[in-house]
């Protein structure tokens, strides 16, 4: 039996935002119902960089991503953050595939924040803020256009540069670059920062609006002024993760944040076990650490698609 | 960058259980002068099966194999075991070659056994008894006779088939089918077999003999009485994965063996941070579970001889 070897130039072509979010819903819901399985990431140290192991099971998919982050690799011409998936028959446990995972990463955190938008979010948002204009900016974008019918999509960045060159590649949307308190005043707001510190401040939150918290990923990592949080109804995507990696780790440390504000996951709200925003006022959080489950959906999308088709390339990996 | 992709009909050949001790015996060096990193294993359970994610890193190495282990896989026609090794370049976290890791599994398990009959054993060990002439046998055999000039080999299978089997596989050696209590009384032993109930009784063990206790894999497995191991010298691979799935677990948890029998690690004694045995009349004991770093170091090893070679599957993988 053969294992399929799809590599970056042939994951990316397969991904489309639009077959993504709802596979990344799936999961939600597959998980909700008991259905998934993810264990702890397990986190291997070296003196550059980490490297995370990230196994989860769906029904009829298992897998494990195995994905590093080494922040000096851009003066290497080389990705921070670069990914390898193993598709296995949850059957057999046969390797199915070996693919790239990094546009999977990108695609798959661009899809969960538009499911938690669509749970979340006032209903017919028309405005979306962007702050960040990197790279998770761009699936944050994709992934709310594919599902929401936007006006106007406003973004900040500390790189100008960065600004001009998201706007141009999105012709047929009106982007804005436009001041950090102008980008919070939107409907929906996507934080895509690395930031260590608070950016956004509490002043310029507006009561309805619904911020999908993305860029803190590690301990020690935070966005959103504590204030905002404790005036907002708040899921996760994972309590274990977030409260030791995403937005909520740092106030849940240092006794900031009251953790009865945080309702419930994701899964919560998608498999109906959990009610999202009770009125057009309220402050809705999603924090998103980026799961398993989401990475092992996507490569599942992907396997099937290419599985019967011919141009790909296919070894001996395993002999029976 | 392309990324080196080696099948199972490519690893098998490039392993050469001259070179795969050495580094194996390096890696437990490595490991206990701090140089090496080994996080827990991640266990992502299915219906069928499981999978194990077992990150590890070493100096100039790092990598993870993802192995899993489906019971019922032989009715299939497919292994019960099959695994991945992603092995990374530590500096950037590049994917250096995704390979086939179920025979480097095998090849680093008789490995490890013959480090540790190599500091544990009497000098000059002249007979070798394996429990067990399964799959594991013949890597143990393998290991054992490419550092010990060995006179005979005596084995024990509850399968006749299996015994002959192994037999007729090294025409080189002088193997001979012998009864349970016959085989204990060798210099060295090793057990290899499934058992979940102690197939070695105290009365065939004699003084002075070393035995590698390399079945039991899983929790409530133990292949010897535990009045064995509380006359012995016991070292373990790692203590986490010993006293849960290794030989020590079931005695222990049945608070069967007195836990300062363990004397160490294999590292420790590798290191020379801890002595083995004392006199010729001490029983010894080490309980191999298969540790990660042993398993990057197979892939290190495969890696270093066909980077430079042409001939062998490369692709870009993820592009800079």
């Amino acid at each position: 039996m053969p294992t399929l070897f799809l590599g970056k130039s042939q994951v990316l072509p397969l991904l489309d935002m639009k077959e993504v979010i709802p596979a990344v819903e799936n999961a939600f819901l597959q998980w909700s119902l008991g259905k998934a399985q993810m264990p702890p990431k397990s986190y291997l140290t070296v003196d550059k960089g980490d490297f995370r192991a990230m196994p989860a099971s769906l029904p009829g998919a298992a897998g494990m991503k195995w994905v590093n982050v080494h922040p000096a690799n851009p003066a290497h011409n080389l990705p921070t953050v670069m990914a390898v998936i193993i598709y296995n028959d949850p059957a057999t446990g046969y390797p199915l595939a070996v693919m790239d995972g990094t546009d999977i990463t990108a695609y798959r955190t661009g899809a969960a924040s538009a499911v938690a938008s669509k749970y979340l979010a006032r209903k017919n948002p028309r405005t979306l803020g962007l702050v960040g204009a990197g790279r998770q900016a761009y699936t944050q974008l994709t992934a709310h256009t594919a599902i929401f019918n936007l006006e106007l999509i406003k973004v900040f960045d500390i790189s100008d540069a960065s600004v001009t060159r998201l706007i141009r590649s999105f012709p047929q949307y009106r982007i804005e670059a436009r001041t950090l308190p102008d980008v919070l005043a939107s409907d929906i707001v996507c934080t895509v920062t690395p930031a260590h510190q608070p950016v956004v401040k509490k002043e310029w939150v507006k009561p309805g609006v619904h911020i999908n918290a993305v860029g803190a990923d590690a301990h020690g990592k935070e966005e959103l002024d504590p204030d905002i949080l404790n005036e907002a109804v708040i899921f996760v995507d994972d309590m274990r993760q977030a409260s030791t990696s995403g937005e909520i780790n740092v106030p849940l440390d240092r006794g900031l944040l009251d953790p009865n504000r945080i309702r419930g996951s994701l899964s919560d709200l998608v498999g109906g076990l959990k009610t999202g925003r009770a009125s057009d006022k309220e402050i809705t959080v999603f924090d998103s650490t980026g799961l398993a489950i989401e990475d092992i959906a996507c490569a599942k999308l992907i396997y099937e698609k290419v599985k019967g088709k011919e141009g790909y390339t296919r070894l001996n990996f395993i002999e029976g």
